[in-house]
């Protein structure tokens, strides 16, 4: 018995592993679909605005896949402890996966919509911001490939920068719209797209929350994170 | 043994049902809170604005406890079939209740930034649009309750209004933004305050979907639900 028990638990951890494996694959998707989105934008590619809008599909087949290979790993191996969590962390990381794919595919239809106006595009604010926006859903994604729950604290912290930026690009763009009546209109689409990318930066930090979750045990939403101490939480 | 038996499949029951209560709890909790924010905004409420920001962590309080309430369930008591599928679309509803709970704060927010501008605050269209997505976040939860799947899909189908109201709103705004470059900057709150409704109709058609998906074992989400045939759904 001990043989054939052994190999159960040998294929209990591979199918965990392939969910795993499932929800890092859609991560790395997500991420290309954000740096496609921001390339359509800023560089008025309409082919590249096109392939991610298409692409957002296979970013939702992903999501279904990932999500039915969650459900049939609850219902017959019933994890327990840090395995259940560790479910729970991929059921809930794949929802703001597919959340965050939605958020690039609006940014590559404001990129469409937006003609030729190149003093918009071209906005720094708003390619720094998106390159903020993009490193912290890798970080989270590494945090979580890891199990790193002391990253994932250090990158929920840092997301205020990527709130401050949306603050600053908002400014900008209100004294730019002010300036001149005709720019209204686009400038409220730069406007929607700044708001996608902060949408993003809150995904991402909802995926560092629940790797310190599946770490510790300890629900940390909602709780000042400033102040855990995570030395505290179960291991 | 066979009483046994049925005290634990009973208590089993209780323990769905408690779940199931929390969900729809929370529902209500959230809508309140809908309603309080609207109030906040159109009436100028300053207190009202204040208790709707306050009570946003009496939502995220019924989050955590819905949510381990749920793993709980899934540890001790391994769901299967439906009864998997009804704890899988509780977790995912408390999320999107959750943030139905954050835009609501954040519509409070921007009742508080208006001051006095009071014809900005008694925008009809924003009323009509609230009245709106009140009544799907409504209906979705009602749907949940009776695990009813042609309500949830005919209430999908409807989310679509709301979006029509939300552009009907944006084009309204522009012109008024157009008209006077001093109404800016409050102009582009309320139009925020639009957004964060439509982002409520988007979670309460999210819940819709679980809906199908628990009833029909089918997941519809990605798919175009006008062309479902729900008879041929698992029962």
């Amino acid at each position: 018995m001990q043989s054939r028990d052994h190999h159960i638990s040998h294929r209990y951890d591979q199918e965990l592993e392939a969910l795993r494996d499932d929800v890092l694959n859609m991560g790395s998707k997500v991420e290309e679909q954000i740096d496609n989105a921001v390339r359509a934008l800023t560089e008025g590619d309409e082919g590249v605005a096109e392939a991610t809008i298409r692409e957002d599909h296979a970013v939702n087949a992903m999501e279904v896949a990932a999500d039915e290979k969650a459900v049939s790993l609850l219902a017959r191996r019933t994890p327990a402890a840090r395995d259940l969590r560790f479910v729970m962390t991929a059921i809930k990381t794949i929802t703001d996966l597919e959340r965050i794919g939605d958020e690039a595919e609006k940014i590559a239809r404001m990129g469409q919509q937006l003609g030729g106006r190149q003093s918009l595009r071209r906005n720094q604010a708003i390619s720094t911001m998106s390159e903020a926006v993009r490193n912290q859903t890798r970080q989270a994604l590494d945090a979580l490939a890891a199990m790193d729950a002391d990253a994932a604290l250090r990158i929920h912290q840092g997301d205020a920068k990527i709130d401050e930026m949306f603050e600053g690009i908002f400014r900008e763009l209100l004294t730019y719209m002010m300036e001149d009546s005709r720019n209204i209109s686009a400038t409220i689409d730069i406007l929607f797209v700044a708001k996608a990318l902060e949408r993003i930066g809150d995904h991402s930090k909802n995926i560092t929350e629940y790797v310190i979750y599946m770490v510790h045990g300890q629900d940390v939403r909602h709780t000042d994170v400033n102040h855990l101490d995570l030395d505290e939480g179960e291991h």
